[in-house]
């Protein structure tokens, strides 16, 4: 019965990080379709988050299964329950990378993202892509060490994240509310898909030492 | 063993429908903190989430415990893996209700909703504070015929969130970028709460029935 369990939980482990490569890949190819004003890469996106939504399912049976069959005790079942909420948040993921690729859609053929906040907005993608890299990283190695490193790459995204509101809230802003309030949303998304990633990472800190860090995330 | 676990599990019941009502008082003070430019009433809903997250930490740690002691399997299991997400639904409505209070206080003295939305911002509050208490009933009487009038209040919230763009965007908006912002924001927030009261309401319908309908809230 151990073997069989932890065949189950090798196969749980291997998809969460499929879910991280998935999730990862429609935030790049979001991040892109955002700045390019790319129909198509913004359609892919918004297609293929059924995707995640089916690897969440998955996910959740086999967890249920799992639960079912082997009847997981103390450590083990802690590790399942916890495994269950990764998931959880690794599916949201996949929704805010949606809702970005969404944005894109909405504007094109203008991008929703004026000149002056391409560098940020880029910066920003490219945070989103570190995390969620280091979160599968994590999920792979239960390498605690590199889950704290989230920690700072986090403050990175907010540090960004008030800098858009400072472009907006500036004189010199020319580009109107609409524009604003995409970009508003946009920067939103962004700090929640680096929440996501970091409650992940403290997750997978969890299972290996058994405390929890004060995480109850209020971003 | 069955009456203690079933003692248990009522306990449960009671701290989940406990948090629905400090979240559904968060979300009508925060709401009128947001409208009055209250700063007292916004301090007290954002120093009170603590109060929440307290609670939500008990419910974790009374889950893991009965998870061990009891060693439940089956339902029993499903019930209780199922009361730890509503109980993270229930968290993360505490948190937007903060951030509500958290706009009020930003810009206090001044009231952050124009006097041509406050009509719909006194609806979505009217809306979250009737699915958070709609909400709290499922949970104590399992009533499914009532978890599934959620689905319509939400509808309702989404037609207001969608005015509020609409009132943002047309020619006559004269209050800047700024409450532009606070107002995407916030709406963003009631829609999220609303969201999530229809996901806990959901699990109740998955706890009864035992099936899920499909709830991978996109928003």
């Amino acid at each position: 019965m151990r073997d069989a369990y932890h065949e189950q939980l090798a196969a749980l482990t291997d998809r969460l990080v499929e879910m991280t490569r998935l999730v990862r890949s429609a935030m790049s190819r979001g991040t892109t379709a955002l700045l390019d004003a790319d129909l198509q890469l913004a359609e892919s996106v918004i297609s293929q988050d059924a995707e995640v939504d089916r690897l969440y399912g998955e996910i959740e049976s086999s967890i249920y299964e799992l639960m079912a069959l082997q009847q997981p005790v103390a450590v083990d079942l802690r590790t399942v329950v916890t495994a269950l909420r990764m998931a959880a948040d690794l599916e949201r993921m996949g929704d805010l990378a949606e809702h970005i690729a969404k944005i894109a859609r909405m504007r094109h053929p203008e991008s929703a993202i004026p000149a002056e906040l391409r560098g940020t907005v880029v910066e920003m993608g490219a945070i989103a892509e570190n995390l969620i890299t280091k979160t599968g990283s994590c999920i792979a190695s239960r390498d605690t060490e590199l889950a704290k490193e989230l920690e700072k790459d986090d403050d990175d995204m907010d540090r960004l994240h008030r800098r858009l509101f400072r472009v907006l809230l500036s004189k010199n802003w020319q580009h109107g509310i609409e524009a604003a309030i995409d970009i508003t949303l946009a920067g939103r998304y962004y700090e929640r898909y680096a929440d996501h990633a970091v409650r992940v990472a403290g997750d997978v800190v969890y299972l290996v030492t058994g405390t929890r860090e004060e995480d109850l995330t209020t971003g």
